[in-house]
């Protein structure tokens, strides 16, 4: 929270409400993963950007490489690409550089950066280095194309679809935890799942276009279920039930919150970084769905976690019956 | 200077060494004022990205305002598609905010680049804000349009062209000093000349589409002349020759250094930040082309300030006849 209680979404709500317009090409502005530009004939463009900051999104300290940096500030970026169903392209790369880090760490940074980059065939197009005074920052903004007709928007969610759940959640979580001190024997795995996030890219872009429409919306999981499956109700206009017993929960999850005593339910609901996939999908088509999907994709987990309804309610339902409001995930401002 | 001694220009090698390669779309990537994307037919796509960081950049100080710092933030990505002759269209915004900044403060900033946007014709599609813990941070992605015809790049210059210099220089230097302690009777409108610079956007544009293809290359000038007249010089693989005498100096320039004491040449050589636009012009048509853009542009400045040349050197002529080799401006990692 800052000096005068600003928190996010009332910083977008401020500095939003006086935009000038967009132009005609606009097909999608602020608010979704990325904005969509009209490009040629039926494609279109998607862009994205993304900042890395430190003290405030890693810190330097237990576990902590350049290398994996470089990866995740591109992850994060990839990412948003996947939730649209694009495929990623070109990227601008802004490093702010204090004086204590030099040639060393910033080639490690573009090592990890660079290997992220060559596997899903994005170049790098430009960029801005300067000095900073203190933190290390690296921001990406990330281009992409698509047809238009297989966009995946978030606000494509009907009452009735399926919620459906691509990917691992809670995973990353338990990792930034364990940077913390805390400890499982599986530590090693977790610890990669939060500093090396693969991007669901070619997943995202199996569900825009080989399910035949009837993936209706999306969106990618950085800042928590509880906070993404508010964003893509809010821009659809519906409300979503979360089934708990439904969640998935990795081995090493599990494990991690059985040695720590920890409570499943945070890392699961509330904590961001994972960058699954969260999909609205025809209901009567969700099973035939995830079952090609497991064999397109066998390493990729998937489960049906509940349903979009009426209303503007997120919920979730707990084993003994009992619904209750889910709380909002990770706000920037809204910190201690 | 980083901790192992590191160069702006050495860090971009080791960087932009290791980039997996662009794709069939890219006509300019790295190293010009904005990339360069094919669109549709003979349109293009430029691109620029910059970012403005506190302490750095800009100091919470003496005359330094958010809306300015909005403007600003806006104007230097103009500028560089203004250095391409190409229309600005679209802005990504990323926004650092430590915690003594709130609403009161991004609201300022906003509507010092939403003016500035709108103006331009510029619309936000998308951004990111982010938490920091010390330093104010604001970057800008801007997109623009152009015909692939008509843009101009760096490395056009050829042997012989005339060398023009279209805007002040020294102007935002010599605000900057006045930040720091310095007076003069016209500060004010120095002072407003280095936090508010006008990007030469209509200028540029009409450089690009208005002069036969007599303007045979471009560059805005970001870091001061001299560093900016080696980057067009590397591109085009020419040399430059300035004219001491020749080169324009505003009344509150002049006045400022009568009033200070201090000499010109530091501010006119080696000061950046006044987005002036510097060309390489076919020698023959250059009058005629100063001439009209007078007409069309009569609040700008004009000037030919020296020629290019074979070779690789970036020369001034002073006054009693001698040449010395021009050294580099400003570099982001060799201060002191």
């Amino acid at each position: 929270m800052n000096a005068d209680g600003m928190t996010e979404a009332d910083l977008l709500k401020t500095l939003f409400g006086t935009l000038p317009p967009c132009g005609a090409d606009v097909i999608v502005g602020v608010g979704d993963d990325c904005a969509v530009l009209r490009a040629d004939g039926d494609d279109v463009q998607v862009l994205t950007t993304d900042a890395l900051i430190e003290g405030v999104d890693f810190v330097v300290g237990p576990g902590f490489t350049f290398e994996n940096l470089g990866h995740k500030a591109l992850a994060v970026n990839l990412s948003d690409i996947a939730a649209m169903g694009a495929i990623p392209r070109h990227a601008l790369v802004t490093l702010c550089i204090p004086e204590h880090y030099g040639r060393k760490e910033m080639a490690e940074l573009y090592q990890g950066f660079s290997r992220l980059a060559s596997r899903h065939g994005v170049g790098v197009i430009g960029g801005d280095l300067s000095s900073s005074r203190n933190d290390f920052m690296v921001s990406v903004t990330l281009l992409g194309t698509a047809s238009r007709s297989e966009i995946l928007l978030r606000s494509g969610a009907k009452p009735g679809d399926a919620a459906m759940l691509f990917g691992r959640i809670g995973d990353s979580g338990a990792g930034l935890d364990i940077t913390r001190g805390a400890h499982c024997p599986s530590e090693a795995i977790l610890l990669e799942r939060h500093f090396r996030p693969e991007p669901l890219v070619d997943q995202g872009r199996w569900l825009a276009n080989r399910t035949g429409n009837h993936v209706h919306a999306m969106i990618d999981i950085s800042d928590g279920l509880a906070s993404d499956a508010r964003h893509i109700c809010e821009a659809s206009g519906v409300g979503v039930r979360i089934d708990h017993a439904s969640l998935p929960v990795s081995d090493e999850l599990a494990e991690f919150a059985r040695y720590t005593g920890r409570e499943l339910d945070g890392y699961l609901l509330g904590a961001g970084e994972d960058y699954a996939l969260f999909a609205a999908v025809d209901a009567s088509a969700a099973t035939e769905i995830a079952g090609r999907f497991r064999s397109a994709f066998p390493r990729t987990p998937v489960a049906t976690v509940g349903s979009f309804r009426r209303g503007n309610h997120v919920e979730i339902r707990w084993e003994n019956g009992a619904v209750s409001e889910l709380a909002g995930g990770f706000d920037h401002f809204a910190r201690q």
